[in-house]
């Protein structure tokens, strides 16, 4: 295994990263990335926490007690409106902005959660994802999480974020362009070759259900990066079946923990991509979450030139990962 | 002036950015942004003060006292090869990567330069330049500058790199297809046209020269992000002149300095964004240099989306940073 740098690119947009491990080595005299700050013990006063439910406004969606009523305690799940949009319903950036709270508990790791809550907040997805789309102006949903300040997080509570537009954003629109292309080539998808390749080379396989896949991103922006895919190919994550989240959610809890472990707590952002709301069922598109854990702290060549250094090989972390993991 | 929140697309590239000055107001229970770690007094053991030559590799160009003699003291700036290097000669990502020592001082801001000596950094970014591309293999040169932990600097002591690479990088193409398509259709360059735009307006300029201009950026990425461009149409970074360099170094100088006083030292990168190497002098591509100020911490929107979001509209961070401006 070399030590050389490489380039790479993502095989489905196309994006550029060098992968140079020996950049590892090189001295750090300002500070370098941390684990990220856990807001467990900081209970109080949290906007997001039972008993707080006057401070945002009223909810959209929650699980919640038999007889308890809206915006009150009682609940496991709740989805609101941010009250700091950066879309908002009539404005020039017309579209919603909901804070989905995952958790009455003041935990601040979605793997705080077991697996069968952490279900809920992937069919929570999907139920709003399914709202929103009534809204025929909007063009897509954008469903994000933020852990750790480091990846952008002003709140410790764990909680995840949707921002629906009225325009696909560029990165999704570079994902169906990079699709398209391949689809038109090849009569295939993308994601599908992808994942046929993943599971037959399985060295950047880090772990497999009956329907889903965790794979270390080939060319990773960030060292660790992994994306987590259905097997089958499906265009849509609105689709997802409850028995599928609660498989989904078996499968990212398990690879978050090797992460947590493997790399000691990093700040990390989870994201889906999923088909814009008008496209039907794309034969080139297939849903996906990534996971962007903050280990390095992109400077002027990503900004500069859209261009990611990352120093660790993405075979090697998937072997890291793959220690990591607790077993089933 | 509204409050509510803005769809804007970079004139050049079509990136998009909601503007949603609302947000300012958010609570924030993690950490936020805070002024870069300064690190003047720090000096010992720094790779890259004088005395410590053998720390580095040959250099590669100095500006030195008469009689003084490569890789030892006597220099007042100094370009060596990246020890730890994201490309590499004759490796599978063939290219250079450089560092440019900008001062024996151990300064950790290149507002701490007087600004014929800033001149001397901007004149070594054109030797550079024009030295690597000698090499035919080589399409593109990216010059960059990381000021601050936050911005991805490892070392204090004020330096800039460059890197040279066989491929042309994302936003450079992005940019070039962008004005390219504008040139197709209008015969005119893209850069020239957003410059008269905006010394019209005059609502997002910052300051002038006679041959320079600084203007926040319509759609910026971060708050107070800011460009600096030739009035005139001029392709290639490399064709600039002695004396254009120091009333570049002046200007940029000048607006940096503003930028510390306005947002208390943020962290930032700049990078000169020219013409690949192979392209000639292309009617449509104009040379400039960004500034981008770690004002806030991009998160799943961004990452996940390539869409971002900033709260101080550009034509209030240009009426800022216009009052923090020292006099001429």
């Amino acid at each position: 295994m070399s030590s050389a740098p490489e380039l790479r690119r993502d095989p489905i947009c196309g994006r550029c990263v060098l992968v140079a491990p020996a950049r590892a080595a090189r001295p750090v005299a300002l500070a370098g990335h941390a684990p990220r700050h856990r807001t467990n013990g900081e209970r109080h006063p949290c906007p997001f926490c039972p008993g707080q439910e006057h401070q945002t406004p009223d909810e959209l969606f929650a699980l919640r007690e038999p007889g308890t009523a809206p915006n009150g305690p009682g609940w496991s799940l709740r989805a609101v409106p941010n009250m700091y949009p950066a879309v908002r319903a009539g404005s020039a950036a017309h579209g919603s902005a909901e804070v989905l709270i995952e958790c009455p508990e003041h935990f601040d790791s979605p793997t705080d959660l077991p697996a069968e809550r952490l279900a809920d907040v992937f069919r929570a997805y999907r139920e709003r994802m399914l709202a929103l789309a009534a809204d025929a102006r909007l063009e897509h949903v954008a469903v994000f999480k933020n852990v750790g300040a480091e990846a952008g997080a002003s709140l410790g509570h764990s909680h995840s974020q949707l921002i629906a537009t009225t325009f696909v954003p560029d990165l999704i629109r570079a994902e169906l362009a990079g699709a398209d292309a391949h689809f038109a080539t090849t009569g295939r998808c993308a994601f599908c070759d992808l994942i046929a390749r993943e599971l037959e080379s399985g060295e950047r396989l880090i772990a497999r259900t009956e329907r889903f896949v965790a794979v270390a991103a080939f060319a990773p922006r960030f060292a660790y990066e992994l994306w987590v895919l259905p097997v089958a190919h499906a265009p849509r994550y609105e689709a997802i079946t409850d028995p599928e989240a609660r498989e989904l959610a078996d499968l990212v809890r398990r690879v978050l923990v090797a992460l947590d472990v493997s790399q000691a707590c990093p700040a990390y952002n989870w994201f889906v991509h999923t088909a814009p709301l008008r496209a039907g069922a794309p034969p080139h598109y297939h849903w996906h979450l990534e996971v962007l854990p903050r280990t390095s702290r992109p400077a002027g060549l990503e900004w500069g030139f859209g261009c990611h250094i990352t120093t660790a090989r993405p075979e090697t972390a998937a072997v890291e990962l793959r220690a990591a993991l607790t077993p089933e």
